[in-house]
This record gives structure tokens, sequence and C-alpha cells, in this order.
């Protein structure tokens, strides 16, 4: 049964969005990825959105830029939480419309906003939602974020080698 | 039969947005004003976008503000022209995520975006498209021009007087 | 007959406003393309602005860059509607002189602005407002979004084949 | 046992902060407050960010204004999902500061970042997150939206009937 | 015989450009004080800009707000030296597209820029630009920079003997 | 005799500057060129801001990047038009640093600004200044203008004929 | 004998200013003020600038408003450490002139910049530079942390309480 | 023994920070690098920060990009002065999140910002800082700045040549 329901407005934004499947793939978390247009395919989002909690998404991961109104309209319409990845698109401002059309959503309706380009937080978020509840995944993460230090801490030493 | 669709995401934006109506008002042409959250009334917001070109609405004004996306909506769903209104709410960001969530739209899906809080201008542009093809509408766009024309002309003269 | 009348600034502008006449080339809807630079051919614009509503245009599209004059000038001398396309030009500051220069408008005189380099939505907003009292128009902006949403259906299919 | 998780760099965030607590208290879920600064009380925040996960908390909201570390910091530190909100205080440069020094966080660990003072929109999506495996809140969050989509019916009809 | 034409876009700019007109009068230096609005007079404009240098202008100060149009527009139509002055009017976006508008333009049509709200400035360069080529007025700004150098020394007089 | 004195903080703005050496040329008008920077060559700053008015210079161009001093300090020290060039350096945040810190001179100490960029502009702005008091060469500032509209008249003509 | 040398651009700077003078006070330091302007006062400037170190300054603090000049032209004239203080002042766009100004320095002239108004930080700073070679002043900062972050829990525990 | 302590928050970050380690290089001042990154390494972090001054390390410069929490942490974790570098990575908006974050440190914990990759400034002002307790440093501080001052004079001559 999928867990994370990851979208796009379109299939430019892949190349984006790819690495929060990846980082899921790695934690081992099944995600289904769509392309839904906010403005191209109203219907699709309204479908989407409504239904995505019925059949078992528990986090959905929605990337757009631009005037970015995805991540907020499916938050709209589903009571799951939603984590919005601002893409800085080819007709985006500096990435400063993507991040502000995301993030900026009204009281009562929130998006979970990652950095610009973020998809790989997104992923992660992804999995400490999944994580709060799932001893097994927290632990997933506990030894992510090991990994990384230890990373840190080998790169380190060649600097100091140098 | 109504001729212009007036909504806004909030009753909050109605002190902006009644300017769109009295210059309507003014040039004598009928609106229909209603309040439309793309957040909170996703299925109206869907409702009012597919039929509002059935029920003889000629051009819509969506006036939203923070991570607007009302304007964009709208558009996505109806083939009529939408005026789109940033309004400067209180939850926005100096204006800048309400002028740029609703300007910066992706290829096929135009909004018309007004200044921040430029809701008198979408009612003069509204009944400027109204006059492209009614001469009517047009000759009262005129003269509403020559009245802005002689009005800086009047203080002028009290400025030379001075 | 001439219906939209397409103008910019510069040669330099036309790359990014060809995409304007492509579109309405689509729509089968006659265009007439000139360069009027407000701040070297004022004259010109004075004329333009002033006349083109008495030889047979419904809407202007005007494109420019930088401290961007071309479109508030022209709808400051024209009572019909004026789309504005803020082009991302070379000695722009990332384009934000080009979107403030040309949305800002004071009260009376609206510019209908679309996104930076967002000539294809000028177009389609041009042929929107003929739509608005054209159902032949009207129809083909139908089947135009219906296009772009089977696109993105289309596409998304591929996607979940991968 | 205690659920979520509220901190904040000062006392002088907490009137942003208390509508958190207030919408959690709303939704029937426990809170913890406290007051942590990552840069006057670094010891403090270790030990939050570190056993926060051992001691029931599953959501983590942590608000602060202009170089806003305490997000990021406890992200770093502990396992669980970590809302980020953003506040605009007295030091803070319009509020891009806190904005983006919580959204922009580096690939590996996210923080789940709201809008400039929306602590409200945190609470809800930490419910949302609990919501994502507890089908009763599930059921609160669902009723709530429902109740936002009926304040603006109602609200949309006294407009009319003005 | 007037030397310095100064026009503002509103009556509204008149308390901020009311400096430049005071810094003059006190270097003793004519002034002719009109109004010219480029969206609302745009004949007046036309005719402003192509008399000026004719009738004893020697230097134009524009002071206008929002999408400014004013000071660029009347560079294009005379070869005096044109000073611009961002308004930060009530419709402007904290003055940035107030300063864009005016500073950006393109190659071939200066606008002396001066700061935000700087009329006083635009006063001064004025005088200035007069003296490069009158003694006597260059005089007068090494006057008034010493006095502005006495008046620093004695405040901070006051400030040691706190 | 020299006429304008321009003069840059780094070599590396040549390339920049050399449009303004190039137009003040073509006006037949001479130039004095010279390497001045406020932070590394502060004492020759003081002899350049303090004598130029005394060799024979009127105006003064400036151009610099990045925190750039350089205008505003020369115009503290002269009596005479200073004409700031903000330059877009590698050192630049996008060019808001050069901008805004040569735009926003406290009162008493103007700098006339062009754009971002902008030498020729500086070029023509110091000779539209020398034009204000030498009628020939307010007629080649006529001149240029004409041919700046011919050349745009021409360009749309093989516009029209495509 | 003085160790701190404290100047700014106008008496009005003084209000912010005095949190530096204040936390120097606190911390014994002996502190040295003066108004030094970098536009009207530049002799000053240059004086004070290269003699500060010869009499017994170790470290200049200097505050200023707008294109804020006076901390980069004294680090340009001394071989101390120049702290700058951004002031919001009243003609500056929102702080970012005074932030950039200050922060934008070319590579060979530093200047430590603190926050927008952040004189009080200065003052720390300047304690702590004293602090690296002199063990007395760094055991008063860490006693000053130790303080702050006592306060902090103090203030937890009302908090708690409530 | 050391003397600069050089922190970077990535090995990405070398490059920029090399300059810092090179200019310290060039004033015979002992530096020494390594890797902490606040959020992979948090424990490093604590580590580095509380014993830096412990074992001879007089001034800290820490670089870092995006949401950078470095330089602020280690400045919330030691009494010594902290630089810090903000880097333009390739996850950051244009350089402004790596400023903000940096720069805008709230009352009580300073860090001395230098420009955006400003490395190099970074160590000129460490050894400032040196130089302000130390003779022989500020005697290479003086001489290095004299060597700046001869090489743009030079380079002026090369020009005035031309």
């Amino acid at each position: 049964m999928s867990k994370i329901g990851i979208i796009m407005g379109s299939k430019s934004d892949l190349p984006v969005m790819q690495e929060a499947i990846s980082i899921l793939a790695e934690f081992g978390i099944t995600t289904e990825v769509d392309i839904v247009s906010a403005h191209r395919t109203p219907e699709k989002l309204f479908d989407y959105g409504s239904k995505a909690h019925t059949r078992g998404i528990k986090v959905i991961i929605a990337g757009a830029g631009g005037a970015a109104h995805l991540p907020g309209m499916v938050a709209s319409l589903s009571p799951l939480p939603v984590i919005g990845v601002p893409v800085k698109s080819s007709n985006s401002i500096d990435g400063w419309d993507s991040v502000l059309s995301i993030l900026q959503m009204p009281g009562g309706v929130p998006v979970a906003t990652v950095a610009l380009n973020g998809a790989k937080n997104a992923g992660i978020l992804a999995a400490q939602i999944l994580g709060a509840s799932d001893a097994q995944i927290q632990e997933k993460i506990i030894a992510y974020k090991e990994g990384l230090k230890e990373k840190v801490i080998e790169t380190a030493k060649t600097l100091n080698n140098k």
C-alpha cells in the first residue's frame, strides 16, 4: 500500500522532485508519483486532493514553481499533512514567487514548506512524519542522521591531513 | 443581467475591493459580489469558476492576499478574462506574496494583474474590456479619462495661484 | 481588419514578444506588430496611443523592460484595454524593475500585467478579452484549455509507466 | 502524556505562538510549552533537541525571529518532525530574515516552515501529522475544515444581503 | 526668468517636493512649479517636455511615485538634464517601484535619480548643475556645504559636553 | 581644458565605464579618466574631490560596485555635480548594494544616480549638464535624440516588412 | 585612556548607538563618543580615521544609515578593527541600504557588520575583541553570557507556571 | 600555538574560505581549519564552540551558506569574537539567506559579519583584531594597506598612459 503521494505541476519539475522519490526509496517507503497541474487539470487536482487520504496516502509532497498553487490547493482539499517544494522553474523570478506562493498560506490551511528546490528534505520530512508513530521508521531517521554526521567527520579528516 | 463578477477570498478584503464595485457602478455596469475562498471553500471555487461564463458574466475580478490562489484558480477553471487584485492583507509580507502569487502564472493560464490594492483599476480595466466591443461603454471610458485630466489641470491652477 | 495591436520598446524584445504573435495566430486572430519606444519615439507613442481604437484595434499588448514606461503610457493615451508584458531585458535588475514599472500604475489608468516574459499569456488574455463578446473565440479558448489538460494527462501516463 | 512540544526563542514570541497552543487545545491535543534560546541557552537547546522524542513528544513546533536558528538546530538534534514558525520580531527586517533562516535548511535536515507569524497553521499542521496515523484526530481536522467552509458561506450570505 | 522647472505627478507629492522648492529659494534660484501627470495629462506632459528648454528652463526636477513614468517621459521629450525624485506615495510597495521605474532608464535617455523622497537633494543637485557654469552659484554651494559641516561640529560639541 | 572627470573604484570597472568615455568622445567633450579607490586610496580621493572644480572639471562621473562609496564621498568633497554609476561588479549582490549605496545619499549631499551599469547614460547626462549653459552642446543632444528616434523608426520598418 | 571609539553620522543616530555606550559602560570599558559625518565633515573623518590608533583607541564602532559610508571610510583610513552598525534611519528603505552599504565592502577593507540597529551587539563584540587578549574582560563576557542564560531559564519557569 | 580557528559548514565552502586561510598565512598568522556542521554534527559544534578559547584560539572565522546557523551557534557557545562569512552556496537564494541568517543575530550574541563570500576580509579582520593588542601585527596591517594603495596608483598610471 502506498504511503507517500508525490505530485508536481509539470514534468519539468521531475529532476528536482526525483530527490524526494530517491530518498524515500532509500528509507524503504513506498511512493506514488503523478503530475497534477492546479492550472491545467483542475478537476484532477480536485479529485486527487479530496480522495488521497481515503486510499492509504499518509503524507502528500507537492512541488511547483512560479505562482505555485498546487501545494496550497491540495492542502485546501485534503486533511493530510501537505509538504510544499518551491521549484525554481525557468519562469520564476529567482525563486521568490515559488517560495512565497507556497509558504504564505492563510490561517486554517497550512503547507509544510521546505527550501527552494529542497525535494530531498521534503522526502526526509515525510519520513519523519511517518516516523512520529512508527518506531521502525524513526530508527531509520536516527541512523540516517548518524550517517550524515560520520560523512562530515570523515571529510573533516581529509581536510586536516591536507 | 450581471456583467462583472467580483469575488474575494475573505470579507476582510472588502474595503479594498469596494473600489472596484463603486467605479463600475459609476460606469453603470452591473456587478455581482461574492466571497469565494480558494482554500476554505474549494467546491464553491470550482463551481464558480466553471459556470460563471454560462450565466452572463463577461469578466471576473478576483482579489486575495498572501499566498493568493483565488485569481489563478478561477482563471484555471473559466474561459473568461480574469483580473487579479493583489490585496496587502495583514498576513502578507509587505504585499510581495500577494503580487507574485497572482502575477507569475504559468504559460496557458493568464491573470490580468493590477497594482497592489488596485481594485479601482480592476474595475476600470473590466469596463475597458466590455468597451472593446461596446461603443457606449468605450465612450464612458473616454469621458472618464477626460475627467481625470480636467481634475489635474484644475488642481495645477490652485498650485500656481499659491 | 486588425484586432490586436502588439508593440514593443525595442527589437531586442521580439524573441519574447513573438510568443504573443504566435499564440494569436494559432487562435486565428489578426495582429499588427510595431516597435514604439516610449523614450526614443515619444511622438510615435502619442500617435499610436491616441489613434489605435479608431482603426479597429480592440486590445493593445505592450512589452518593455527596465524602467518600462511603454505599457503605462499607451494606457494613458488609449481607451482600450492594455496588456503589459514585463520583459527581463539585459539592462534589468532581475526583472523587478520591468515588473514594478508596469504593474504599479496609479488609480485611473490600469495596465493588465502578466508574468515576467509572459508574452504567451498576454496573447491568450487578449483572445479571452475578444472572447468575452465573441462566442466563437470563447469556444477556441475552451478548446485550447482542454488541449492543455489532455497534454498533462498524457504526460502523467508516461510518468506512471516509467 | 504530552504530544506536541512548543518552544520559542524568547517570551516576546509568546503572543504569536499562543495561536498554536490555542488551536491544539481546541483539537484536544496536549502541548508542552517552553522557552529555549538557541543563542542564550545552547545547553538547554541540546538537551531539549536530543531528548524530546524519548519522552513522548511526537512533533516539535519552534518559533523564532531575526537570525532564527532555533527551529533548524532542534531539527539537527531530533529525529522528530520540526515545524518552524518565522516570527516577525522587533529586530527583524520585515520578517525576511526570520523566514529565510528557518526555511533554507541544507539537504538532510528539513524544517517544515509555515507562513510568517503563522503559529495557528503550525498547530493545525502538527494535528495533521498526528492525524496521519490517528483516525480520530483526522476526523477532527475534517470537521475543522468543514467549519471554515461554513463560516465563509455564512459570511458570503451577509455580503449578498447587503 | 525661471531657471528650474519643478513638476510632480499629483498634488499629494507636494509635501515631499516642497523641499526642492525651499532649498532653491534659499539659494536665490527661481523655480516654476506645476502638476503634470504622465498618465492623466499626457498632452500636457508632451507640451511641457518638448518646450521647457525653449522658455529659459535649465534643469527639470520631476517627482512621482509607484509606476513613476513622469521623470523618464520628460527626459524622453527634453534635451535638458532631468532630475527624478522617487516619491514613497501611498500606493507604492515600500518605495521600490518608485525608485526602479525612475532609475532604470534605457541607454540614451538618462534621469539623474536621487534618494527616495530626496527632493531636497534634487534641489541642491539642480543648483550644482547651474553652478557648473555660474561661479556665483558655485560659491553658494561651497558656503552651504561649509554650513553643513559647522552644524555637525557644533552638534558634536554638545555631545561631548553631555 | 578637461571638462568631465571620469573616475572608477577599480580597473575592473573600466569595461562598464568605457561607455561614458565613448559617448562623450562622440559629443566632442574632453574627458579625464582616473582610478580613485575610496577604500584603498583615501588620500587620492580627498585630493581629487577637493580640487577637481579648481582645475576646469565641470562634472564628475564616478563608477563603483558593492558597498560603493566613491560617488558619495566625491560628492561630499566637491561642489560639482557628481553622477554615480552603480557597477554590477563580481562581489555585488545582484547589483542592489551598488545601487543603494550610491542612490540613498543623506540630505545635503546629492549624487545623480543612473541605472545599474548605465555609464552611457552618465555620459549623456554629463553632456546635458554642460548643454544647460552651452547652446552648441544642447544642439548635439537634440541631434543625438533625433538619431535615436530615426534608428527605432528604421528598425520598425524592417519588422513590418517581415 | 580610552579604549573604544564610538562615532555616528548624525545625532539622530544616538538613540540607537546609546546601547553600545551603555553595554560597554556595564563592562567597565571606557568609550569616547563623537559625531563624524562622512558626507558633511569629510576632513574630520580623515583626521579621525588616520589618527584613532595613535591615541589609544583599540576598536572603532561606527553607526550610520541610508547610503552609510562612515564605517567603510573609517575602515579605509584606520588599521583598527571597525564595527559597523547599520541604522534604520528615517531616510532608509526599510534598512536595506544601511545594511548593504556597510556590509558589502570590497576585498582588503573589512567592516565587522552587526544586525540592523544592533548597537548593543557592536558593544559586546568590541568587548570580545579586547577580551581576545585580556583575560579579565573575557571573564566578564563569560559572566555576561551566563547572565543571559539565567534570565531565559527564569523566564521559562514563569511560563511553565502559567 | 594556533591563533585563528577557521571552520566551515561543508567542504564545498572551502574554495571560498581558502581566501581567509591564504591572507592569514600571508600575515604569518597560524590558522587551524576544520569542518563543523551546525546541522549534521551538532555535538562537534558544541564541543568546538565551548572549548576553542581554552586552547589558544583568539578569533573564530565561520563560513556557511543558506540557512547558515554555524557562525551564530558558535558565537552562542564561545566568548571569543566570531567572524561570519556568508557563502553563496548552490542552495542559496542569491545569497540573501546566507547574509540574513548570519547578520541578524539577537541582542547579546554578536557575529562580526563580512560581505557575501568575503572570506579574504574575514582573514584581514581577524588580523586586525589580533593587531589591536599586538603592535607587530598592526604594523603588518598598515603595510598591507599601503600595498593596496600602491597597486591602485600603479594601475591608474597604466590607465592614464593608455
